[in-house]
């Protein structure tokens, strides 16, 4: 398989795509974008996963209608209001659409349309309105960056990954965008990502290729066991790379792949390391499941426990947390066979082997969880399947967040 | 069905209870308790429920061998080191039995034994057995207090409730002491819980009416998420009350059944209120459920959501937040016709009708939400079903108390 290399470009680094992002006054904040767009020069394929949450926010449902025949041109995101348990939520997310449709010249049911902020709130056209002239006329090919900052909410970095890779001998591009911080957990399209490529694939397979690539990136992340409402992952293929376009599982599409998991699993661990309040980015690696499910359920378990994320903050090496998540995850895995070790860039401490604790220096073992990535490694010693799990610790700030969000 | 009366004494108000505690240095801080024992002047039907995590402590092993038989005669708890995850737990918890064998004259194989505290950190059996024999001399009638005080980890209060009530023209006392107050999450035997009678039930009918209640008590309080390795509910019944022994679902046992709930539903808001770092009790009423599974689990799944428990320690309306757990909670509800209030002491006020939100005045919100004990009421406007769940506000001191917990 050929190689996949990190570039700088975001969204923009594919082929014919431009981005903006500008102030429209959803925000009080007028230092903070709260409205971008994104647009194909071409139709694209299209591909989304939405959140498996009931509640769901109105553009999901103007989006799932508009991506129905497999293709899109434009992504159209404000923040600062979902959309979410409004009356008229799917009347105003259509309404995006039409000025998107009217200004950047794209039809609006080509338009994938999402929102991000408060739920319950009423979201007024009239700022969108007001600004869609501008962020349609701030287009540009190299404009990434305002685009991803606009979807920001509690965020406190931007985040934006790109590759490069080879199909059919062309060079083609991949970049996204995302955005958290919080009500995040798996089992989900989780939070709102944005990707795009100029690799050919047909919808088809482009939807295969995410629906597959969630299982192991987006949904392994837990910030704080919350489900969103509005939460959407969409993959716009616009062709331009001109490639032989993917049509079946056969080895382009196996690269196609791992490019898309090369950009997901990073945007991963930029949100769960950016998680609200955190300070900490944690990865459980699980390894030795009696089967995949078992290690997928037992990381997650562990990445989404209270008890360890407050020890984790508190470079406390309390272990027997950990065996404690993974007893209650519902796991099939012996109890009495785990292994867990604490790592870091400091270096890797084990302190528990066949479940039970073993002796190690507290001292060096602070040293390690005073790291801003800690790995968690749990070995299950009962098979051949691995899973790995991103998370983030539970600090002051993330009560300080969520104590006083709306006002 | 006859009066139930709240009443003091803790596990010592039936008769025939003798209860104590000391500090024998499993804790360093040698001003509190850390060892508690309750002897009944005879041996008692027993009824346990446990944890169900796959990682169960020591002592819960050899309760359960202990009263297979249906009977025991005394309860022994240390805090301060959970016995889990140790070589040796299984040999160290039958120490502690025989140790009451010796001194508080009953048979060791009817002692119910159980440990709170640090996970996988070794319990050495010398302060226990230095301390055992003050334990033995300081039994005494009106002692309740020194036992709940010794089970106590982060509490910040004693936990102790009783009743008075009337079984075949017999009156009846019940009490129960309880322990919280991190790592407490539904779907086990939640916490420690040790509930004493002088009501003659025999074991079978005491059993169920422990598992029965359990599952609208102790499995409805959530604190954190976590389930523990270590919790259990215990029942004695030694019959001292001289009422016919209950050996059937007949009128008495409903009686006997509603006493108990009166001991555990109290208890419930004891340890729900009582949570770590808690300010405020929360209790989420549902009705209206299509089933009592769905009422259940959506009470359930509200009183998990950390950041609905953040916005309540904010006094912050922010009810999308429950209508979010509501939606990804699995249960079967329609989102659209759910109503929201939020309810206390200062009143009530409707926030959501029908999935949507309806205006109301913040600063009436406000004043409702800075109470001690807030409920929130969810109308799912779908069935006949109800359920009450309790659980806690999520706070700076959650994350202070676990992030430094061992140290």
């Amino acid at each position: 398989m050929s190689e996949i290399k990190y570039i700088d470009g975001g969204v923009c680094a594919a082929k014919g795509f431009r981005a903006s992002g500008v102030h429209c006054g959803i925000r009080k904040n007028r230092t903070k974008r709260d409205l971008a767009l994104i647009v194909s020069d071409k139709r694209a394929s299209a591909a989304a996963v939405y959140t498996q949450n009931l509640v769901k926010g109105a553009p999901l449902l103007v989006t799932k209608k508009h991506i129905a025949d497999g293709y899109a041109q434009a992504v159209v995101c404000n923040s600062g209001n979902a959309n979410t348990c409004n009356a008229n939520g799917v009347e105003i997310a259509e309404g995006m659409c039409t000025l998107v449709g009217t200004y950047a010249g794209v039809k609006s049911e080509d338009v994938i349309v999402a929102s991000t902020g408060v739920i319950g709130q009423p979201l007024e056209i009239e700022p969108i309105a007001n600004g869609m002239p501008a962020l349609a006329a701030e287009l540009s090919y190299d404009n990434s960056a305002s685009a991803a900052e606009s979807i920001m909410t509690t965020d406190t970095i931007q985040k934006s990954v790109a590759v490069e890779f080879v199909l059919d001998g062309k060079t083609c591009r991949m970049g996204g965008i995302a955005k958290g911080s919080g009500m995040i957990h798996p089992n989900m399209a989780t939070m709102l990502v944005f990707v795009t490529t100029d690799a050919a694939i047909c919808p088809k397979m482009l939807q295969k290729a995410l629906s597959e690539d969630v299982k192991t990136s987006f949904n392994m992340v837990s910030i704080d066991g919350d489900t969103s409402t509005n939460d959407m992952v969409a993959v716009l293929a616009n062709g331009m790379a001109d490639n032989k376009e993917i049509a079946a599982a056969d080895a382009d599409f196996e690269v196609f792949c791992a490019a898309l998991h090369a950009v997901t699993a990073k945007l991963c661990r930029l949100l769960a390391g950016d998680g609200e309040g955190a300070t900490k980015l944690l990865t459980c690696k699980v390894t030795g499941g009696k089967t995949e499910e078992a290690a997928k359920t037992a990381a997650k378990s562990v990445i989404c426990s209270s008890l360890l994320k407050a020890a984790m903050f508190g470079a406390d090496a309390n272990w027997g947390r950990v065996l404690c998540a993974l007893g209650y995850s519902g796991a099939d895995i012996d109890v009495n066979k785990v292994d867990v070790s604490f790592a870091s860039a400091k270096g890797e401490i084990p302190v528990c082997r066949n479940g039970a604790g073993i002796e190690f220096s507290e001292e060096k073992a602070k040293e390690i969880l005073l790291e801003k990535e800690i790995d968690i490694l749990v070995g299950l010693n009962d098979g051949e399947f691995s899973a790995e799990a991103w998370g983030c610790d539970l600090t002051y700030d993330y009560v300080k967040i969520n104590g006083d969000y709306r006002t």
